[in-house]
């Protein structure tokens, strides 16, 4: 196994897949896809469905004590949601004013500081989003403005509230259940995350 | 905030967008794209670009106090990335079977405890897969089988190496991401996710 790790650890072989061709599929309003064909390692071809996304932030608010979420439907899943605010990069956006105008659109809030907690792949398989992860702090209330084809209800849930959403299926997408995660941990320790040394 | 509160709680007014008109755009091996035309809650009409994936399992496998890995070249984000062994679902298999394929295969492990800890929608504005995270427990090494065109390496991180990956952006993923969160709550408190009541 020792061997193994050390690869893991940052000694792993490149198995860079070259591009021997790229075919357009979809342009859309928000996602597109291309079928890639690429050479792997070993000489042979293989080919590659991806969607490109603009990506996307997402918000740890958390207001006496309790997160901030909006429950809205989903049409990929068919049923209504509840999430952590959230929404898709216009252009060339700042990542933190971007973060600043998902709260305040979707729940009125502003807040002093937005710190950035994660950026990750959703899907990294078959997709380029990634979801930068917020924590706002020092908020204050105002007035939402959710886009035209926006219809949410805004919430706010105390920890057992969203662990029972969680159970329930209510809560049931990676960026929210991660905000759950990182709030208990927040809770237990006074920390966000993990120092980076 | 109280009235909000409540309604993020179960009684939130249903927006269900009910489809008018869906186009198929592309039916491909792994993933398939349409645009739907939905009627929104107050009459007027939007657009969904929709993909639709198989669904996929995850496996959170812990071999003497190392997070199991597999290091793999994901063409959509064009770098090697460190993940937990995952994989997509092949039709209607069961999904602890599956979790116990994806494991053997990817990383030669064989458990004798598998056990369903979240369910979770990746990218549930434009896509509707679902990612099944198992945690296996009582593992024993044996033989790995990748699939034909899957090039990895297999690895194991200990917490300290694990939070590390992620400071570096080697671990970008969400499911790896929500892996190491909950490996730690177990650490902390002996337990797998929150209790269902």
């Amino acid at each position: 196994m020792n061997s193994r790790t050390e690869q893991a650890e940052g000694r792993a072989p490149d198995f860079t897949e070259r591009t021997l061709d790229s075919r357009p599929i979809y342009q859309g309003k928000i996602i597109s896809l291309k079928v890639d064909t690429v050479a792997l390692p070993d000489g042979s071809t293989a080919t590659r469905e991806i969607i490109s996304h603009p990506g996307a932030v997402a918000v740890i608010a958390v207001v006496d004590g309790k997160l901030l979420v909006v429950e809205q439907y989903r049409k990929p899943l068919e049923r209504m949601q509840v999430e952590i605010p959230a929404g898709k990069l216009d252009g060339e956006e700042d990542l933190e004013e971007a973060a600043r105008r998902e709260l305040r659109e979707e729940t009125g809030y502003e807040c002093v500081n937005m710190t950035l907690l994660h950026s990750f792949a959703t899907s990294p398989g078959f997709a380029d989003e990634v979801i930068h992860l917020f924590v706002a702090e020092d908020l204050r209330p105002g007035e939402a403005a959710p886009d035209e084809d926006e219809f949410l209800t805004v919430g706010a849930l105390t920890p057992e509230e969203a662990v029972r959403a969680i159970a329930e299926g209510r809560i049931c997408d990676a960026k929210t259940l991660l905000a759950v995660y990182a709030w208990e941990k927040y809770r237990a320790t006074g920390r966000w995350g993990w120092p980076v040394r």
